[in-house]
């Protein structure tokens, strides 16, 4: 059986990839979602090794220490990070994986998994961007402005991507990305 | 606007990439089909730059000499070849080409343009190719022997290509193209 392919969503923060990673999964029967690893306690209904990996902060250190997580990071005290074990042992399997996260650790990923296709979510425009951003009326101006340069900072790393895919409307989005999911799986290198 | 991307259409003869060429076509309508060049003289309803551009020999000799062929070939007395400023061209008004060619030619073509997309037509089997070669009824066994050992020649070279895509079915085959042809203009380096 063929390998599977690691194929790495990520953009910058209001971009959307949550929601076109729940298109393509919706769209792909046998598509993978990369589960995650956390130190966070569950919350009510998660399931471990579903929605999270739950560690405890020891095991967690441990799995650093090991090389066993192809990107880490830690957000308000706790840690978060993608188990190199679930993914080769899908990929091995022969499903493709799909690994939604941010720029910075998708270049991590890049590192230590440099065989994945890495594919970059733009926005139609920075000013729709900052429309979706301001959208969830949840933030103050400094706040709005701060995410804004964050996002163009990210976006002059798209260099370091395969592919970078305009998420104008959700659906041609996905189809762009189901296009190189078929694509990727013609190469003749694999 | 962006330039177009010249995609390179090939496999072993007897594969059908005339079938699925003109089927591409027919599904996309903006894709530009490369007019090749030849000595050989116009048969009746064929046009100059439509068909084929016409050339006498001492032309395609110029032409030959001055570079202006992505690949050339004799055939039955008669010269055959690409002209690189119709696809240049082309692919500066932003159309994709699509060059559909024997694996000689596109070897090619590959050395004096290699930012081309080339894409092997395969067989789903070696039995398979041989009813088709054989199919056509034109031939006695001892060529028949001699186009499968060919072929098989051929398919070795199939590592000098970016994607493979087996025909198995003329639709099938045209859908994983035309994923391919997406992806390509989703690639960052582009």
């Amino acid at each position: 059986m063929a390998k599977g392919i690691l194929f790495i969503l990520s953009g910058p923060s209001g971009v959307g990839k949550g929601t076109v990673c729940t298109a393509l999964r919706g769209k792909i029967s046998d598509l993978v979602y990369s589960v995650s690893a956390t130190t966070r306690s569950p919350r009510l209904g998660e399931e471990d090794g579903v929605n999270y990996f739950f560690k405890t902060r020891d095991q967690f250190l441990n799995m650093m220490q090991n090389d066993q997580l192809l990107e880490h990071a830690e957000y308000v005290g706790n840690y978060y990070g993608t188990p190199r074990d679930f993914v080769e042992k899908t990929l091995l399997s022969g499903n493709d994986i799909i690994l939604e996260i941010e720029v910075q650790g998708a270049l991590q990923v890049k590192e230590k998994f440099p065989e994945g296709v890495f594919i970059f979510l733009l926005p139609p425009s920075l000013d729709e961007l900052k429309d979706r951003i301001r959208g969830r009326g949840t933030e103050n101006q400094a706040t709005i402005d701060h995410r804004m340069s964050v996002a163009v900072d990210e976006i002059n790393l798209m260099e370091h991507y395969d592919y970078a895919v305009v998420n104008d409307q959700i659906d041609s989005a996905c189809k762009r990305i189901e296009s190189i999911i078929v694509a990727e799986h013609c190469k003749v290198k694999r």
